[in-house]
């Protein structure tokens, strides 16, 4: 037992450049859920996207192994449907064990890349 | 009942840059307060606008409808009345259900966009 | 009573770029202390800045009047002394009312600016 | 006794920039961990990193003065190894007295840099 991380958490944020400038994979305009599992078990992870003006979709499994991290881009969550460009959204993860949720988009549509990050929204448990 | 936010949240920095670069409104400068509403019934916000020299403006009110996202640019605040650019504020958004709050701010005054986010700070309700 | 901040923060991260590209004093490379003072009351702020090699310096006292926000720049402390440019520092900041600190950086070294923000680490209290 | 910081931190994001572009060792790309000490004894820290793929590598052991910033970078972790470049990491941040962790990032593999930070996940304790 790693002693830290939440099974609760969300991200308002989310929009994913529509185009991209620069060598791919690494300057392919994106957006990743940097998931930390510490625990000494596999973490199941259910990722629920939540639209303006749709129904929200999910849930999106994921499952990560004791004592690794995934960076999951959400370009590449599929099933049961791809997240579209250019659109905003939001996100919740929820896990069954304690994990720790970052939030980071690149975005490289002009000729230099713009980098944000934050730690996601933690909840009470 | 999703089971994560809260009900008050605070965003110290404040700031709407006084123009742009780049084709609106996708590379237009803005301010963003990202909303996630994850519960079953509408979210009810009031956004109060604190400003360096003179007295609060608002209530902002807006509404979330259950299990979106809203994406609301400071900016398109109208009423009371709009924000002024290029002018030092902070702000309050109060909900009456728990909510999700992210902070996010698009410069684009030069050639190349500059992008900056961070979680709101989430009150203890 | 606005029911939102906590009395004791602090920011880890502090670097205050040491020459600017770009008009004053919008473009000036800059780290600022974003503070949201939503009371009815004068709140007393006071700066311990910690740096890597040597003694804490402070208290800097400054006041956020009532229901106000000061963007607080780390350039602009004087008192006790001027913090020197390109040196690792950190920062606390403890007020005697609740308050909501968000750090901001602006580099301008270069031709275009690069923005960071986050919110402070807030205490228990 | 200074009555702000935590035992527990972690770092979900983690990814070192394989090239720079500019004069070292200030526009070296990097990633660092900010620590805050505001205690009168010094804080013995362990850094774990986690990968995507492989068992997390550590302790690495750092020691933080008293009442003093430290700014590690990643980059500079050398004992058990050294962190590979352009590879996915987390980290854990544990230390005996209770500190402060923010994390940041310069990315100079372009002209222009681009700079991220977050405070990292405060654990309970």
């Amino acid at each position: 037992m790693a002693g830290i991380g939440r099974k609760k958490w969300a991200i308002a944020e989310g929009w994913i450049p529509s185009w991209s400038h620069g060598p791919e994979p690494e300057m392919l305009s994106h957006e990743t859920a940097c998931i930390l599992n510490p625990n000494d078990a596999e973490a199941h992870v259910e990722i629920m996207i939540y639209y303006t003006d749709r129904d929200p979709v999910g849930p999106y499994k994921i499952t990560v192994p004791p004592r690794r991290t995934l960076h999951q881009r959400f370009n590449d969550l599929k099933d049961p449907e791809p997240i579209p460009k250019a659109t905003n959204y939001a996100s919740t993860i929820f896990s069954d064990l304690p994990i720790v949720v970052q939030h980071t988009r690149l975005d490289s549509r002009q000729s230099e890349n713009a980098l944000i990050t934050t730690m996601a929204f933690a909840g009470s448990e």
